[in-house]
């Protein structure tokens, strides 16, 4: 071992021992005759010290060192005559006895402090520098820790963490799959896996009762700020089980995670039907930190003359508390904002409650004052307040009202990010309808069990048969989510063929999942976690790449090692294929 | 939860209790008026009891039930009238009252009991049948045990398990890639990982201090039966550590899981220098569960006339003792598998020590009585042995002695297969010749550390430097293995150049790791090992096929999916290759 410590360990009680350090060289000063070394390791930062009583085969090498240079030390553990508070190792520092250069160091090409002075890029091109900086690394560290942490409650409730293939099946339906040609099977691919989901549901039917895998998956696709190419699930799966068991049992994981991590201990999460979050919230994964919650005025608005209202399906609105005060500048930026193509509103109405009492509408001509006062009402408005109005098709206008709500809430500065509230939304439609292709498409995926009293309606109206599918939602982010699987073949089948598979591309793509089906299937139901994402909510960041060690950027290049790269010919045609770039 | 107890759980303290069970049936017999049912699930097996008093409702579905169908029964806790001993709960049954058929079953194809009358094939095409199977079930629960051993112990050393990327950058040494094309970047590959060697580095330049990963790993080989094209490694490594530190810290790892596991307290594991464990064993990982060491004869031996032992660099012999008695076909037989291609002997000379006291040698007319003696004393050997000798170049006669002590060790049944012997081989050459390519080859990878008094044999006589690299073998089998590296970028630039690389090559492949050398590399070291093969060690099996979940057949396909399949003409396109099989 090169060290007897770390660098964050040694305290007063070890005052006048002698001890070996090693680690990397943070900061280099020189005060007076002296020199003092911030000597940096994972575990933390030592203060070296150097003076005239400092060996002169010491002294000579400290020229030298430059910061980010790998050192050792041999000396005795003193006590500091101005005393940092700021880091556990405060109170003492090293009366350096010896000292070897185990590694040098170019000048690094940005700044290994908290805050660094690097771009983006350049430091995504030296990852393993960026690494070095303790914002960074603790990220690493938190991902590990609550890893670990997952396991442990998962094992602790008898669950068995059981590896799936990474080489599998390529199945066309969801998203793009990553695919590998295989070698020993010419013109045949395998697909890396999107996520373990029929493994896992094959693991059920196997009996192992209660899975899980921290499992990496794969999507091809088009990568956006948040996007990953490849990224990392908690894949869950249960046997003899109904939702309230995989709520329960997974809402203790999470409340687990936010004692340990964070000290926090939150109250039952609670549960909000998906048309009833589009109703309140305009979104099925609502940010309830804050109230502001969508009100619907259609009849209410209606039939006093003003056309846009009376020709709209849906009237709704949302009370910004305190707004009342918007200048019409202020009013015009809202306005412009939910006219954006991204939200597509056609404008946007307002009613302020004046400080004085009075009321002051963009269509008040269409509404007496008695009108306007219960209009106020409705919302539950003070004087002060600001209401503002959409309409429209219900479920475009909804949305519109929930992004817009999004914004009001960060202008107000209502999202405290110290404050998390988890909520389950649960009923999700079982299909949503693919205009493009004309189509159902299962909105969590094709193995999702339909309620049982919505079963009738598969034939009849299949838009409104709801899901036993469930999302766990904090602070407006989705974290997570599951379903009670179908596990009878006949139920398999016909969703398959309302989702427009024919017989044979059913029976090609999942007929061994219809066929394990037919051998004792048991119920069973399950659930998965971004972990990428949970870790980075955790770590107060937007982000997931900083919680990643080395993400890829938004080309899905890894900006350090420059992969993906060509391959050689040699690879190409062992492996049966050959590049086919489109002619410009 | 559709039960209130698992098949495994209940006892006569629960007598009279009602309780709700869910399973499989496993069997179902009747005897006289009553039916009995085993019914099983993960935890264990239920006897389920039928009689005359059972309600009418139940005895009428009762008929239906077949093997493998999944029930739901609600009964009474009885005590057993014949008691079985062999099962945990052999002293209650269930009187059933209510019974819910969950799911119907086909027969299934083969019998789901401790042996299976399923042959390989049937068994993998319905491996989700053959996962209920209870040793194969167990084995898979082993894995996820000895996991979660493996990770509390390394994150109690403080290690964190930190995740690499599985797209990353084709290196075309060492064993094939599996590459995955780049929709975003046309004509480009990203590779998959054959294990996280490089990142592993990066993260110790990072300051990681104590990096370990349960990385899956992929290598596009030629199959073989006990080889995967996906595998998984527990993958280490360690800053500021010497070879001592790691030995020491494995060595505790391994020695807990057998504590655990098998209740088996290990000695401290013998450190065998490879060139000792070549003279003893002819063998880099040596079965030490027994002894038949080899002894070199090359002196004795030589010069008596004997043309063949004259004209050989090398003689060596094993004593196999109490063999004495071996005929004439015997013998012949072991000459034969000596000269079998694989092994490539020109021939077996033998010397038998008779029980009354008499030699008899196929070579005896050249050596005298008082010869025969002596080379009998130099082997240790009593009345009733025999000492059975190879000769030829040495390196290659040392393994084909290797072999022959491993086949005679297994027709003399000295491996037991519940003693377990792990040892350390270290001091392992930095290269082996390759003869096909003409050139110097990394016997462990070009990261690997040379010993330091070996450094000035780089330049004169590569094959003579030894690595700082080590194995760990128990009983035979290589389990891990790993090395202290170079963090030194002039040594690996040298390294590289030993390796045949041009300086260009070796800059466009590992660029970012020598550039990453230049800014402050601490020393480190590491190692892996194969949980797939450490697992079917501690389950007692030769293959590690059956402690994978859905393993591949030696074509590197999945028989229950039928992975790898073709791909469509849209995905080819999209990913801008085409499929180019060879002309017949």
């Amino acid at each position: 071992m090169y060290r007897t410590h770390t660098c964050g360990e040694l305290r007063l009680d070890k005052k006048g021992s002698t001890v070996t350090l090693a680690g990397w060289i943070q900061r280099k000063r020189e005060l007076g005759g002296m020199t003092f070394i911030d000597l940096r390791d994972r575990y933390g930062i030592t203060q070296l010290v150097f003076n005239e009583k400092t060996p002169e085969s010491v002294s000579q090498n400290l020229k030298t060192l430059g910061r980010e240079f790998v050192i050792q030390v041999i000396g005795t553990v003193d006590e500091r005559s101005s005393k940092n508070k700021n880091i556990p190792t405060g109170e003492i520092e090293i009366n350096v006895k010896k000292l070897k250069i185990l590694n040098s160091s170019l000048t690094p090409p940005f700044t290994i402090e908290e805050n660094s002075d690097g771009g983006d890029d350049l430091r995504m091109k030296y990852r393993y520098l960026d690494l070095r900086r303790t914002p960074v690394k603790n990220n690493l560290l938190l991902r590990s820790k609550m890893s670990h942490l997952i396991r442990n409650y998962l094992i602790e409730q008898n669950f068995a963490e059981i590896e799936t293939p990474d080489l599998m099946k390529s199945t066309p339906e969801g998203a793009r799959d990553f695919v590998v040609p295989s070698r020993l099977n010419p013109g045949q691919f395998y697909a890396l896996p999107q996520s373990p989901q029929i493994f896992k549901q094959l693991l059920m039917i196997a009996g192992f009762d209660r899975y899980f895998q921290i499992a990496r998956c794969f999507r091809d696709e088009d990568l956006r700020a948040d996007r990953q190419p490849e990224f990392t699930q908690i894949d869950c799966e249960m046997s003899f089980v109904e939702q309230e068991d995989i709520l329960e049992l997974f809402e203790g994981l999470i409340k687990h995670l936010f004692k340990d991590i964070k000290n926090l201990s939150l109250n039952d999460f609670p549960r909000l039907p998906y048309y009833d979050a589009m109703d309140l919230y305009g979104s099925d994964k609502p940010d309830i930190r804050f109230g502001m919650k969508i009100h619907e005025m259609t009849k209410f608005l209606k039939g006093k003359n003003f056309k846009i209202f009376d020709e709209s399906e849906y009237i709704g609105g949302i009370c910004a508390e305190g707004c009342g005060n918007y200048s019409r500048k202020q009013l015009n930026q809202l306005t412009d904002y939910v006219k954006r193509p991204q939200i597509g509103a056609k404008g946007l109405v307002y009613l302020k409650y004046n400080a004085d009492g009075t009321f002051k509408s963009s269509v008040d001509k269409f509404y007496t004052t008695e009108d306007l006062k219960k209009w106020a009402e409705i919302f539950g408005a003070k004087a002060g307040d600001l209401i503002l109005v959409l309409c429209g098709k219900k479920s475009k206008t909804q949305i519109q009202l929930g992004t817009l709500r999004l914004e009001i809430a960060s202008k107000m500065k209502l999202t405290d990010n110290n404050i998390y509230k988890p909520l389950w939304v649960i009923d999700f439609p079982q299909f949503e309808w693919d205009q493009e292709n004309n189509r159902w498409h299962a909105m969590h995926h094709p193995f999702t069990a339909p309620k049982d009293e919505d079963l009738p309606l598969l034939d009849t109206d299949p838009g409104k048969v709801r899901a036993n599918a469930y999302d766990l939602v904090i602070n407006g982010v989705e974290v997570g989510g599951g379903s009670l699987r179908i596990f009878h073949q006949d139920l398999q089948a016909k969703m398959f063929k309302v989702l427009g598979f024919t017989k044979e591309s059913a029976e090609e793509q999942f007929g061994f999942l219809m066929n394990a089906f037919k051998y004792g299937a048991p119920p069973h139901a399950g659930i998965a976690f971004g972990l990428d994402r949970l870790v980075s909510m955790f770590a107060g960041l937007d982000s997931i790449r900083d919680v990643i060690a080395f993400p890829k950027n938004n080309a899905g290049r890894d900006m350090m090692n420059d992969a993906p790269s060509s391959i050689s010919d040699i690879q190409l045609e062992e492996l049966n294929i050959k590049v086919n770039l489109p002619k410009d």
